[in-house]
Formats: C-alpha cells, sequence, structure tokens
C-alpha cells in the first residue's frame, strides 16, 4: 500500500461525508449497520468500524451504544467556539442573588418558551414509574417511615448509589454517602465544611449560578479561573493562583460545566489533582451532569481517579429524573464526620418517602434504559438548538459543543447587551439566562445561556429563532 | 355572705379535692358535667365551672376542650420545680457536635426504649391519611409536581399555613411564608440572614440541642439567659446584657420550650418586643410546640402580638403530623427577601410532592381532631411519666411541669452525672438525652431530658423507673 494513498477506512468516511453533504444521508439517519456496510463494500468489520469511529471523532456522526451510529445534526465548525475567558486575576465578593431570583421566577412561568432553566421537561422523566413507587411506599409503609430518617439518609438509596459510583471505578461504602437536599445542598454543606466567611474559593468562569448563590450567602469570595469551552479550566492559572494565594476550595465541574459544557480531559484532571495536593488544597466537584453524556464512556469524576479519594463529590438526580424530588448526596472520605454535623445544622436530615421511593426505582431496574433514551434525546435537542441559532443569530455568534448535559452557551458580538435582549426576550414570551449571572464579577454580558431540556417542538424551534432577530435587531438599533 | 367564709365554688373544690384524695375520684376519671354537678350541689353552672377552673390552676383537674374536666394524673407540688438556670454571663463559642451525634444515633435504635428523641411515635400521627394524600398526588399528577416548586414553596401550602396564623391572631400573606426542609433549615437560614460569623446570639438556657448545633455550624457564639422552668427567660438578665454588648438576633421558643416546658407570659413577651426593639436586636422565634397545649387557649407567639410583626416565626409540621416529611416555614416581614436567598443558596427548593400532600391534608380537615387527640395523649403520657419519676428516682428530684409539648426536663441532685447515667442506661437498653448537650457551655450535667411522645405502654413505664433505679445506684456508688 502506498504511504500517501488513504486507508480503505478513510476512504469510507469520505464516501460517507459525500453522502451526506448531498443529502442522500439526512442528519439523524441511522447508517447501515457495521455488517451490512462492511458486506456491500467487501471490507471488514473492523475497517468499518475504524471508518464510523473517524467520522464521530469528527463530530459527522454520532454513536448511540446499542443503538448504531447516526448522521450528526450538528454541523461542527459552523460557528466557531466561545472564547476561552479571562476573569480579572483577582478573588472577588459575589453579589448576585437579587438577579438569580429574578431570573429563577421568569424560569418558572409555564407561558414563556422555557429557555431559561436547566431542568429537563418533566415528560421525559420517569416520574409516572417513580411516583409509583411513591405512591407504593407511601401507602404500604406510611407509619414506618413517617420518623426522621437515619442521618446519613436511607441506607437503601445509599447502597444504591455506592453501587453505580462503583462502575465508574470509585468503591465507595454507604457510610461515606450523606444525602442532601439536591446538589445546592451538597454544595453548601461541602463549602461550609472546608471554608470560613471571607475565605477565597477557585471556581470555573462562567460557572453554575446557583454555586455562585451559595458563594454569596457563605460570604465567600471567588476567584474565576480562565476557562476553555472545550478542556475546562486551565490548570496553568490555577498553578500561579495557588501559589500567591491562599485558597481554601476548589470547586469543579466533573463534566460538562454549566453553562459551557466544557470537561477536563482525564489527563488534565489527573494533574488537578497533583496540583491541589501539593497545595493542601480541597477540590470539590459537581457531577451532576455526569450521566448525560453523548460519547461511549461516562467521563471519570475526580474522585475515581488517582489521588482523588478525598474529593467532596456532589450530585443529585435532579438532571436525570426527579427534580421535584429534591435528593442529591455527597461522597467522600475523611471530611465525611464534618459534612454529617453541618448536615444536622442546616436542615437535619432529609424526607424519607422520595428516598425510599427512589431507592426503590434504581433497585427495579431501568434507570440506565432511560438514561441512555434521554442522552439521545438531549443530544439531538443540542443539535437542533445549534442548527437553530446557526440560521438565526447575528454574524459572529458563537456556541458551545458539549459532550453532554443539555444547554449551550451562546457568545454573541460583544456590543450585544444580553441583560436589554432578556427583557425583549420576556416580552416577546421566551426566556433565557443572561450571561452574568454565570460570573461573580458579572462578566459576559454579551452572553446567554439555552436550555435545551425540553422535547422538541414548533415552539421552542420558533423561541430560538425569534431570540435570533431579537438578538439581530438590537445589534442593528 | 361572711367576707372570711369560703365562697360557694371554694367549698365545691374542697369537696372535690377531698374525694380524689380518699380515691374516690381516680386519676384520669372524667368528672360530672357541670349541668349535672351544679343539679346535684343546687348552685348555678358558673359556680360550678369557677370550681373546676380554681382546681384547673391548682393543677388537679385538667380540662379537655369539647369534653370535660378529668382530675390530672400529676400530683403537682409532689416534686419540686427545676432551678431556674445560671448560666455564666457571657458568650461562648458553641462546640457540641460530636455529642449530638452520639446521641442522635442512639435516639434512633429502635431496640432501646426512646426517652431520648423529641419526636412523636408514628403510630399517633396521621401518616395514614397523610400518605394516601401523598400517593394520590403521585399517582394522578407526578409529572406535573417534578419540577422544582415556586421559589417560597407549594402555594396552596403557604395558603394553609396562613389561614392557620390567622387563627391565633396574625394576619399574614402567603408571600410572607417560605417553605423549609423542617425547623431546622427554619432557624439556619434566619440565623444566617441575620448574623455573620463571630457574632453573639442570645438564646434560653437550657435549650434545644439542635439550634445550638446550628450556631456552631454557623460560626456563632451563643450567650445563655438565665431560664425559669415556668416563665422563660430572665428579661432582665437580656436587659443587662443588650445594655452591654452587641447582641446580633435572640432566638426564643414561642411556648413549652424545649426541654423546660416553660412558656414566656403574654406580658413578659410584649416586655421582651419592646426591649428588643429598643437595641434594634432582631427577634427568631420557635413555635414547633405551639399547637401542643393543654390549656384553653394557644399561647400567642411573639409575632402575633403588638410590635411582634418583624419577628422571624420559625415551625414545622415535625412535632405533630409528620416528622419524615421534613416540612416547616418561616414566616416574617422586611426580613423575607433576604431568607428566600439564603434558601436558594442553602437547598434551592423543598421537594414538591409532601408539600402537596400535606396542602391536600389541611384542606380536607380533620388536623384540629388530630391535634385534640395528641394533646390530650401527650398531656396523660407527661403525667403518666411524673408519676413514675417520683416513684423512682432519688429523692431531691426536680421535674418540670410543662403546659404543652411532650418533654419532661428532670434534674438530680448535683452530684449525679447523667453522661454516666447515659452509658448505664444505653446498657440496660433505655436511651434518654443528657442534660448537657442542651448548653454551649455544657451545663447541666446533673438533668437530663425524657421524651413522652410514644404511646405509653409497660416497657417506656419500666424504662422511666428503671432508669430511677440506676440514677439511686449512681448515687450510692
Amino acid at each position: 500500500m502506498n504511504a500517501s494513498a488513504p486507508h480503505r477506512y478513510e476512504r469510507l468516511a469520505d464516501l460517507i461525508t459525500g453522502m451526506i453533504e448531498v443529502g442522500t444521508l439526512a442528519p439523524g439517519e441511522r447508517l447501515p449497520s457495521l455488517r451490512n456496510i462492511s458486506e456491500q463494500h467487501d471490507i471488514s468489520v473492523s475497517t468499518a468500524l475504524q471508518a464510523y469511529r473517524l467520522l464521530e471523532d469528527r463530530g459527522v456522526l454520532v454513536a448511540r451504544p446499542q443503538s448504531g451510529f447516526y448522521v450528526s445534526h450538528a454541523r461542527p465548525g459552523a460557528l466557531a467556539l466561545p472564547s476561552r475567558s479571562r476573569p480579572p486575576a483577582k478573588a472577588a465578593n459575589v453579589s448576585i442573588a437579587g438577579v438569580v431570583a429574578t431570573l429563577l421566577e421568569h424560569a418558572a412561568d409555564t407561558t414563556l418558551v422555557p429557555l431559561g432553566c436547566a431542568v429537563p421537561d418533566s415528560a421525559l422523566l420517569e416520574a409516572h414509574r417513580l411516583d409509583r413507587a411513591l405512591a407504593h411506599a407511601a401507602r404500604t409503609n406510611g407509619t414506618a417511615y413517617n420518623v426522621y430518617s437515619a442521618p446519613r439518609g436511607e441506607l437503601r438509596l445509599r447502597q444504591e448509589i455506592a453501587k453505580r459510583a462503583m462502575r465508574w471505578g470509585h468503591a465507595v461504602s454507604p457510610e461515606d454517602i450523606v444525602v442532601t437536599s439536591g446538589c445546592t445542598e451538597a454544595l453548601a454543606l461541602a463549602l461550609a465544611s472546608l471554608t470560613e466567611h471571607g475565605d477565597t474559593v477557585a471556581i470555573e468562569s462562567p460557572t453554575y449560578f446557583g454555586l455562585l448563590h451559595t458563594l454569596e450567602v457563605l460570604g465567600l469570595k471567588a476567584f474565576e479561573l480562565p476557562t476553555d469551552p472545550t478542556s475546562g479550566v486551565d490548570v496553568a492559572a490555577l498553578e500561579r493562583l495557588l501559589a500567591t494565594e491562599t485558597v481554601a476550595a476548589c470547586v469543579l465541574s466533573s463534566s460538562f460545566n454549566n453553562p459551557l459544557g466544557s470537561t477536563i480531559p482525564e489527563a488534565g484532571k489527573r494533574q488537578l489533582l497533583r496540583l491541589l495536593e501539593t497545595h493542601a488544597v480541597p477540590l470539590i466537584e459537581d457531577d451532576i451532569y455526569g450521566d448525560i453524556y453523548f460519547g461511549r464512556e461516562r467521563p471519570k469524576p475526580f474522585i475515581a481517579l488517582e489521588g482523588g479519594a478525598n474529593t467532596v463529590y456532589c450530585s443529585s438526580f435532579s438532571k436525570s429524573l426527579a427534580p421535584g424530588y429534591r435528593v442529591g448526596w455527597v461522597m467522600t472520605g475523611a471530611l465525611m464526620p464534618r459534612i454529617v454535623e453541618r448536615k444536622f445544622g442546616f436542615s437535619l436530615t432529609s424526607a424519607v418517602l422520595p428516598q425510599v421511593a427512589l431507592a426503590e426505582f434504581l433497585t427495579s431496574g431501568g434507570y440506565d434504559q432511560h438514561l441512555r433514551r434521554i442522552r439521545r434525546l438531549f443530544q439531538d435537542n443540542l443539535a437542533r438548538m445549534t442548527s437553530a441559532i446557526e440560521a438565526s443569530f447575528p454574524a459572529g455568534t458563537r456556541v458551545s459543543r458539549p459532550d453532554g448535559g443539555f444547554v449551550l452557551w451562546v457568545e454573541l458580538p460583544k456590543r450585544l447587551d444580553t441583560r436589554a435582549l432578556f427583557d425583549d426576550a420576556l416580552e416577546a414570551g421566551i426566556c433565557f439566562a443572561p450571561g452574568d449571572v454565570f460570573s461573580a464579577s458579572r462578566r459576559f454580558r454579551h452572553c446567554l445561556r439555552l436550555s435545551a431540556g425540553h422535547v422538541w417542538n414548533t415552539s421552542i424551534d420558533e423561541g430560538v429563532r425569534k431570540l435570533g432577530a431579537l438578538a439581530q435587531a438590537a445589534l442593528s438599533r
């Protein structure tokens, strides 16, 4: 074989790309099975797989576990990625409570096109099965459950959580898990256990506004780290920070940072763990989106990596199953007694029946199938939303390409003010999250976050396009 | 009528007292109706009522609304009341987390005689009806409820809470109520809204250990006020404190302080409100036991009194209905936006379905009847427990005489160490709450709290007597 000639798998990949370009294969269409295509083209199954994987890496195809390969909705590269953030290199007090309250009020307004709140559509969730489990537990055993739960929460639920952690490589005892009122309480307990009023905490930028809110009410300063839309926080920037300043804790997303969608590659995570260990700075990780990955494997959280065992891991079922149940958890090692103490002081224990129902649901199976279904659905939603943005937003708009979760980060031309756009959008019946709520220093005034957690429909599609038109209009004023 | 001769009602009262002393009327026995006794003694109904009320004031009779008068189980005065507390007149850091965790672990051990935890027996609660409401809501409307609730919590529940507050004289809008994860979160939000790390908070002594726990995790100092077992905190002592020190907030029980059972008389409450207003010190009140009163009327909480509107009122359904649901609330005026902000930062929102079920239960009626039933039951339990203490505890034992709630505070001879007694009791299969967990300065080492929240049975009766014998044995060692 001539060294410069393309491999057979590359030729097949080019052929498929051509079929997509001319429209023979449409976005969302399933490709022939590996067995069929290898027979059609007289190549081995492994060569066909190599071709599909190459196209997957290029973003042309999307692999869906146990289903096959599909033509991607997104046309990668059509819109540039958002810029790597460059927050000021100093710790700042957080003052964002008022704007968050306003956003949450509008986000709860069901008459608006729901692009504001990163909550999955309850129609997509297994509410029916879960609620049946709750109803059953209440009817059959309500009296027995009408007590304060064990200090760490219901044992059966903690066992199920431990089993799932085992799958992605973290062996943990149910004793090292405490059930919380959602991921918010998990983060609040972690921060309250590791910091004191006035301390500095290093965070991603942009980051989830709820985290900023918690920092604010605990009286903590935020040091925002430069963050790349693909690879997450800049490890070198953190290194410079730790060399000069006292940092009480570092809070990072395990994967699919909200709002940016970035994930620190595993090598970067290991490097970060070593760096934090050197400076004895504890790490709090937020893995709330971890189960909603589009790739072949769930990215490993920090706690499952070498040297990560003392990470304070926070998560919840709010993004994948039950936002209404408010059940999250903290999983950690040596810090657990302090976490439990703070749980007592903040809320004593969590409601029993929702925990029992979740344990029942997880034990009875079907959660993985549900996760596969919503992953596919959110991935399709993001592709559709990306297409709608591309078709309607002003030239120069940049958009994130997350490998999981269900939100997009949109960066508009600098002179566009998304606070003003927010008011225009509300008037047009559309809710989104303006960029400045994702930053302690109120940056990102020209950015916004769109949630694609709802079942896609004309109203949502038109909402995104209308928002694009409003942005165009604002720029031409 | 001769001025020195007894009134007719006093003669009737003496007659009844004599009948009780000779055993003609037994403890727990119902007295003749007012109509019957007035006919029997040829006196007016109002004279008969005067006699019954006099005996009620003396603790000889107990009035049960809509039922009549009963011979009291307790023999008032048989044991002296606990001493008025005399805590050190200075603010102290709180360090009690470890001992509370130990206590809660043992208190959850169902193999022990349950005198430790102030949780009502789930067999006494309307769990069945409440859980049916929960099951119904989950089955019929689960999908709609699988969302984050409104920022302040479910409107229907807040409306029901507002209606009940109206009854005891506080007109409040549902907008001035935020639903919390039990009274613990209510107190934590109130404290976090009014104080900063290192601030001093004035509290009762002894007080609920959960409050001390919350003070500790928020980094607050406790100034313990002298507290009388009948009339609550010493207003003069608070006045001296406010004249010399900066106090960020004052936390008081509205009625039936846990563990002492004391209630500040209404005049004292008014005086306290004026004093706090003069010094611009905000008041947080804990009314968790307010609905469990034995007297004719519910004592008014501070928020319902003149000048009390800005009190931060905290309560929950944990003592009367649903410890397993973890539903409490904060009710207040001008501070509400800060409370809501902290709620977002601590736990975002509370679980939806338990709120919906409680709202449904309250709307459908029957809660008042349930309250009447458990009030009577808890009052009987306390009388029985008092008798058992009197019969078995060392000479010199003092015991509280609460007008509500379901706990007793027992003061033993000074040289008895209830920490050592706690270990003896655990070995004998009995759990109680040692005195020192009720004080920031770890006082009350010779005191203990007994809970009478369980259906009375031989095991509980014998448990109390066995505890008395263990205390006797410890003293004679």
